[in-house]
């Protein structure tokens, strides 16, 4: 039906951010301003040691500072809050990254929520998700903002499209849903609770899946000419799109790998020299 | 079609909450304990005046304290937060209500967020938006709360149900959209610039009407059987929705008056003595 979709190549908008983060980062770099990542790692989740080790080579190859803190397994809620707190007062530190998830006898949103929202880079906080939703955050979190920035990138209009949302993640599904709404889409928001989840996707004219499960959303779901953002990650390099299928009937879509990945990386660079920028204006 | 379609009564709601807040509030005067509620009324608005006479009256009803504090129309945002601090500081205050809207000169997002996060108990703060949206708010927002509580009320079924939300402000579209997704309703929100608006609320098993249009919401875009909520107050005692010509399509409506607002004040002095209770216990 649509001789040619338009593949989102996520390593095409990824290259112009960082493009132009490498000339503020020379900048900065003539204040003796370097501007500095810390990344927080806890336990031994070889998926989550990757995005870490992607993190910190994206931010080496840019001229981004990082310092990696790899804590074990056994860490408690309020051993790694201390980490955290001690980041937030280390004046040559801009941001912060605790990688997601963490173990599970840790609470994860105390921990997100003890990152000083001045370095919170990846968008995790309880008060920058609201600043995300009423449209005046510093920092949205950083899959959601790459979601925008592809469909700012390619020209692909939000405003009075509705775009359905599988997933409501605190920061995932909720957070785009929120950015989608501020750029006047109307928004459906689907989960697991869901019914008649397929007849949802059918109506969408923007499919945002965020629902970390493989392959999950089927190419006979996608209406017509629709625009596919496909947020999943899941083992193997898989989305949470069946591409193929889903390449016959959209008018948009973007791969895994390749897709909203690189631009996450490159939203979290930019969100880190925005906050080394920010600082060195004080 | 539906030959007896429900009346949500808010009144029977609210007095059902009240009875429970009169023995709460005893319970706290044997402990020496009185709850306090500061009103925060800017300029001469008389549908604010009228509101904040309405909480203030609904307060002294129950035995709960008020003061109130009424400002010049010139107020500026400094002197605004100026006054917020000092009820923050004050003991004796466990409650603070900044009436909406302050006039236009004023920045009310910011006026809003000097409320401390322990005394917001109209859940209008970025932080309790955020809380509220995670679903572990001490205070979500009063008309969005009240609107939950008239369906747990009535056991109308909210989860796997199409939840359509249309309006989209920070204290009430936003949270409601927000409450309804994490009670498990499938949740689309609409807005000025949705296209086929119509279309959306003709597919919502629950339609909530947050515009502030006077009877926007007609009776032939209701799907047969849906419930719905109207959060509408426009002068002359009108909703947003079309009342005669939906109630024959419906299957449960709140009228206006006497539906969303007398819970969304008994939801106002429940927080109120929920603070109380919350800081006696401290």
């Amino acid at each position: 039906m649509n001789a040619e979709p338009l593949i989102l190549d996520g390593n095409k908008v990824a290259a112009e951010i960082k493009v132009r983060l490498a000339s503020r980062v020379e900048e900065l770099a003539v204040k003796g301003v370097v501007p500095c990542l810390a990344t927080v790692l806890v336990g031994e989740d070889p998926s989550s040691a990757t995005y870490v080790r992607m993190k910190v080579n994206a931010c080496n190859r840019l001229g981004i500072r990082s310092v990696r803190i790899d804590l074990p397994k056994e860490t408690t809620t309020e051993q790694l809050i201390e980490v955290i707190q001690q980041l937030n007062k280390d004046p040559e530190v801009h941001g912060i990254l605790l990688q997601h998830p963490v173990p599970h006898h840790i609470d994860e949103r105390a921990a997100f929520d003890a990152i000083s929202i001045d370095k919170d880079v990846d968008g995790v906080t309880t008060e920058g998700f609201a600043q995300n939703a009423f449209g005046f955050a510093m920092f949205p979190s950083c899959t959601p903002a790459a979601i925008m920035a592809i469909m700012d990138y390619y020209k692909l209009q939000v405003s009075g499209k509705h775009a359905v949302v599988v997933g409501r993640s605190p920061i995932l599904g909720k957070p785009v849903s929120a950015m989608l709404l501020n750029n006047d889409a109307t928004v459906t928001t689907c989960h697991s609770k869901t019914t008649g989840l397929e007849h949802f996707v059918r109506s969408a004219d923007i499919v945002v899946a965020a629902v970390g499960k493989p392959e999950f959303v089927r190419g006979d779901w996608i209406k017509p000419g629709a625009v596919i953002l496909d947020a999943g990650y899941n083992p193997g390099n898989i989305g949470d799109v069946d591409f193929n299928a889903c390449l016959q009937h959209a008018s948009a879509i973007t791969p895994v790998p390749a897709g909203v990945g690189p631009v996450t990386i490159a939203m979290l660079l930019k969100h880190t020299v925005d906050a080394a920028t920010k600082r060195s204006a004080n």
